[in-house]
């Protein structure tokens, strides 16, 4: 299948289900049970692995054990591994593990609501402390990524404007992010507000690396990848089996699924060097260590094969 | 939101949950509650509807009450009620509450395996049947819509040729049909290969209406859906709750949830005349009469509200 004019002939994916899904699980997973899903994930050809968060383990008690599945999960060398970090304190935790570790991923959130709901500051106080701490990575030469959730709309506030998404990431940029991700945190993104931020985001941020981060809350998960391609966007983020969710609305899903993410690129002839198969075979393990049916629609539909009978 | 380029201003929803949907329910569904949801449904503001198939009795049993469901609906006059109808003989049961529906479908599969699976009859053999129940239907007052199933792809086969698609197509329009769908049986279809198709099926079937009929088997579905829009399509089929399935493979999902389809397009401003809530109503109450979860995923997360707190 020929790829159509304009959509990048390939992009960069990076795997957050360690990460976004295990936080999100009602009960911890065991840390041998993660080690052996990092290690899978880490040999499905996937560039990018978000592998934990450094956060107050009685706030997430889930991935209390992060550091030490860094220091267990063997990852090829080719795979940039990062983390998660809330602030300065999570900064120095990731330090103590710097030698299993590429990048490290900060957040905020666009809208001032959700922002103080989160982390409880405002955006402007959380945008002076990411500051130092992207500053203080980048010495240690940590790669990073700024997060900006809420990019397309906030569940407290509605609509949030365009302008001050760019205008926080032009500020992670300035501190030394290399990447900023857009998070569309409640699925409340459609595919032509998308397509226009990203073409917008890219003229207003040239040298930044963009990436989109959707949720499939609605079931709009890949239009807006879709979206997102059309307008150049060349660097994803996923989690396998859909894992993942969000405590608003109660109930409902949280990332799209990598399966069904590297299914799509694969039909439109976009490369990702990730193997579906190997994806889908930890996406299987997962759903076995969960004891649950996982959301991941190519998970149940297996990949599209071409075979003749 | 401000359409994009090119994305048509409105579409027409054909709603086919009582259809490809109960059809695909392991228990029969009682007669009271299809009456009821029904017309739950034909409340929602959709402008078609699909009730139910006149096919025999003992290969689907789940519709073999289609004849009652018509007869006792109460469908405002501004709905089209259509019924799927395999052959001749369909046709005459369908005569039998002509005054009860407005359209027939007829189906048949792009390819000879899935075809013969389906009916047990060559791509040919349905077609030279189909052309005769296409002149006889519109006789009868009825308007036709014929569908090709496996238009993206076959389970059986791998890729169907567009050239094979688009010449059916043709013969159904010769024959009389005024719309043809366009069916991603297996959910095989990617982005691109959707767009092409459509923007080459516009050129080559000039007043005829072209409907698209997308699976969500892999995810994909309403990216298929953002790909059809963009190449002009202006006709849709969906099932509400994500009802719907497929045999092959097994456990798979079948047709993109209504809900998840009008909610993207509500975002996007493109007018469907469909109201989201009553839409939502009707796929819950289809979820308390079958006892469990559907896969809509809106109908887990609501409607996107703008609600400043």
């Amino acid at each position: 299948m020929s790829r159509a004019a304009g959509i990048p002939a390939a992009v960069r994916l990076r795997e957050v289900g360690p990460r976004d899904g295990f936080q999100n699980e009602p009960e911890v997973i065991a840390t041998d049970d993660k080690v052996r899903l990092v290690e899978m994930l880490a040999r499905t050809g996937v560039r990018r692995l978000e592998v934990t968060s450094f956060v107050r383990a009685d706030v997430i008690p889930q991935l209390a054990d992060g550091g030490e599945v860094l220091e267990r999960a063997e990852i090829p060398a080719e795979v940039a591994v990062s983390v998660l970090i809330p602030n300065e304190r999570g900064l120095e935790a990731a330090l103590e593990v710097r030698d299993r570790i590429d990048e490290v991923n900060v957040f905020l959130s666009a809208s001032e609501t959700h922002n103080r709901h989160n982390v409880n500051r405002s955006v402007a106080e959380s945008l002076s402390g990411l500051e130092r701490v992207i500053g203080r990575a980048g010495g240690e030469g940590l790669r990073v990524e700024g997060v900006i959730s809420t990019s397309f709309g906030c569940p407290y506030e509605g609509e949030v404007a365009p302008e001050r998404v760019l205008e926080i990431a032009a500020a992670l940029a300035a501190a030394g992010a290399s990447e900023v991700g857009f998070g569309d945190t409640t699925g409340m993104a459609n595919p032509i507000q998308v397509r226009e931020f990203f073409e917008r985001a890219a003229a207003e941020l040239p040298g930044v690396e963009l990436t989109a981060h959707f949720h499939n809350t609605r079931g709009q998960g890949l239009a807006n990848v879709l979206a997102a391609l059309e307008a150049g966007c060349a660097s994803y983020e996923s989690s396998f089996g859909e894992l993942g969710g969000c405590p608003v609305p109660p109930g409902a899903t949280g990332n799209i699924a990598s399966e069904d993410l590297v299914s799509m690129l694969d039909g439109m002839g976009v490369e990702t060097g990730v193997s579906l198969e190997s994806l889908l075979a930890a996406a299987r393990e997962a759903q076995r260590v969960l004891g649950r049916p996982l959301g991941s629609h190519t998970l149940v539909a297996g990949a599209v094969e071409w075979e003749p009978r």
